[in-house]
């Protein structure tokens, strides 16, 4: 978007948009609320999260709710091919294409209350916003509400949004998952498995994609900063290591004559963290899983596999890190005698935000008197695949102590009710 | 004993032993290739190694087959009322107490053919080598196979010489493993866990007792030594340890706002290899066993529990080692943001030879022309159990690449001759 284009937005919105323009707060929190109940544990409370895994029977009766409110905020919801739920408010110009704006409602076992939740009733909150205060704008609105982001269920996330970028992998509606095939389960939320192809969304088929989410980590809320304006969601390079030791009795073998996988991957796990801290920067690197064999009290570890998962928005950055961490583990190989091996086992491409819609959400930032700051998002969204379509740009909001994909996960209502108000006038940017 | 009996023993038994008194080699062999058959993996071979799990079908086929080696020597084997096999050999005064030796032939799951066999038919060759010799001996011989020393059924060893000793615990008899209870078990194999009390030997019911067993570590074989002269066999303990970081998203979280309990666990498991490998001697230290939670490549591990197990002859050393390591680990602790519990979950005694047969055995391999070393034994052995009752020691022999609970697991037929060579010199000389 060129700088004229961006002042002439401003000035086509300015007669339909009073000053003081802000969402509703309580009701957005009731309507979170609200959603809440649809996965809470029984008996629990709101402070006890929520399983509402894709496809489950919580998952389908939460996105009832999501369309009964979008239908209260005057849309007619349709669920497209692939499960995914839209829904379009005219613009003036019915000609042009509109902005997209939405999340999602699915969550991990045991997740947390904001997690996509937060973007998607944001969204609608933003339309009854529109619709109270009498606000056209140019361009149509679309709000989706994406379908099985998080992957829990079949063990591959982004599916709604994957779907509608093209990126499904081949075989992917065969798999099983708790005894239920996925176009199964596309059907159960409403989904025609047989017409996939028509979720697709063509590219330049919407002017600009928004998201509003969490920031599940603790920058913000540790550098004081109310809202994150996303530079481009992280490229993740996940490697995985086999140690070869020698398994053996640990109260007959000399320290001395010991091949320890266990002590390499010690070193090894060391060095990963110790190499990712040294630059300056916000790459994280971690070893999350590992299995040892034969993990026994009194047996020397002869087996040790691990997995190094590295993530940075700059591919050749972690490209390097991957290679410090190599040599390293040659040296520890040779140090403790064992072999090791590092195989590359997936990777995925960063997605960078649009620098234009990075600046206007800035720019709203600006007008709403709330700082912001640029930061990566190590987690992977839906915006990734809509970046492969058009402009896109996130929003973020702090969390609590950094804490995600827990029923611990927090973002206070202030901070929910600001996150929707530079979603909104970003939207009027852009829909302008 | 004293050294006026230790030489008045070796004059009264110089009547009845040719001075190139040895075992048949050839028929040790074969007997130990004869018992590796039960239990041997379908289709393989003795380079396979053996599953003779106690109880199971194959340790019955086992003990019977012993039990046919014992009665071709001439003796009645008797099972007692814990499974253990004795069979004894009269000496001409038959008031003394015997001398009892011998070892175990149940094995760990995959295990070698080495490990308690050798010791068992070495036992049974000697008295084969007297009979065939016309040798008698003043004091009685016994010979015995114990049960379940490896204590995989169960999962608690030296069940047979533990019942002998009175060491058996509250309620072990009603413990069910497979599905199987315990006191069912014992029936299987000839026991009687109603009359299990008889099964106890009274201190000094016996005048010594010998085990010759394979090293299972690779100091003989470094070392260039023929014989190992066992000080004793080590103390055991055993920590367990809880490492609580929190679990949060790999991709959200900075490097600096983490608390990752692989990391503290990382730091720990080198801390123990490091202060255990800088002081002289032979002790061992060992994390074997981790278990991390969540255990997800894109989770920051949030808590891990893993064991410490330390060993060596002196309990005053290990628990001065264990204090390094608890001191240690509260800096990490520090240094990780983790909390680190350490607790103390099993503690067992160092089970010392008795110095006279330690000497009496450098003899044996002197008069032999063999290299002997002394040296710990850093696994446990029925032999601790007989240290309660009286007067203990054993003869190491190598184990190629120090291998053992291995079908790798291997000595060398002439290393199993000389070691029977050496446990017969030793025994006539505590017979006579």
């Amino acid at each position: 978007m060129h700088r004229r284009h961006f002042l002439g937005a401003l000035a086509l919105s300015a007669f339909a948009r009073p000053a003081t323009l802000r969402v509703n707060a309580a009701r957005l929190r009731q309507h979170l609320e609200a959603l809440s109940e649809f996965g809470r544990p029984a008996g629990g409370s709101f402070a006890d999260g929520v399983s509402r895994v894709a496809y489950s029977d919580a998952d389908v009766a939460g996105r009832r709710y999501v369309m009964g409110l979008m239908e209260a905020a005057g849309l007619k919801p349709r669920i497209d091919a692939a499960g995914n739920i839209f829904a379009r408010r005219a613009g003036s110009d019915p000609n042009l294409p509109p902005v997209l704006f939405g999340s999602h409602t699915d969550s991990v076992p045991n997740g947390g209350n904001f997690d996509g939740d937060l973007g998607t009733l944001a969204a609608i909150e933003i339309i009854q916003t529109f619709q109270e205060n009498s606000i056209t704008t140019r361009r149509p609105l679309e709000i989706v509400d994406w379908c099985n982001e998080e992957g829990f269920a079949f063990n591959n996330g982004l599916y709604g949004s994957r779907a509608a970028a093209g990126h499904l992998e081949p075989g992917e509606l065969d798999l099983v998952w708790n005894g239920v095939k996925k176009s199964d389960a596309i059907r159960k939320v409403g989904g025609n498995p047989d017409r996939i192809a028509e979720a697709r969304i063509k590219p330049g088929a919407f002017h600009c994609y928004l998201e509003l989410h969490i920031e599940q980590g603790g920058t913000l809320e540790q550098v004081g900063m109310d809202i994150g304006v996303v530079e481009g969601i992280v490229s993740i390079d996940r490697y995985d290591v086999e140690i070869r030791g020698f398994a053996n009795h640990a109260g007959t073998t000399p320290m001395p004559q010991r091949r320890d996988a266990l002590v390499a991957a010690s070193h090894l796990t060391i060095a990963v963290n110790d190499i990712v801290r040294k630059e300056p920067g916000a790459q994280v690197g971690t070893v999350g899983q590992i299995a040892v064999t034969p993990n026994a009290p009194n047996v020397v570890p002869g087996l040790v596999k691990l997995t190094i998962e590295l993530r940075d928005l700059s591919s050749p950055k972690i490209t390097g890190l991957a290679k410090q961490i190599m040599a390293r583990a040659q040296e520890i190989a040779k140090q403790t005698q064992t072999e090791i091996q590092i195989r590359p086992a997936a990777h995925h491409d960063a997605a960078l935000a649009t620098p234009d819609v990075q600046r206007s959400i800035e720019a709203s930032c600006a007008k709403l008197g709330l700082k912001s700051r640029r930061l990566p998002s190590g987690a992977g969204h839906d915006a990734q695949m809509m970046s492969t379509l058009g402009p896109m740009g996130m929003i973020f909001v702090p969390s609590v102590g950094g804490i995600s994909h827990s029923p611990q996960e927090l973002t206070k209502w202030d901070d929910c009710a600001r996150g929707a108000d530079v979603l909104m006038e970003t939207v009027l940017t852009w829909a302008a």
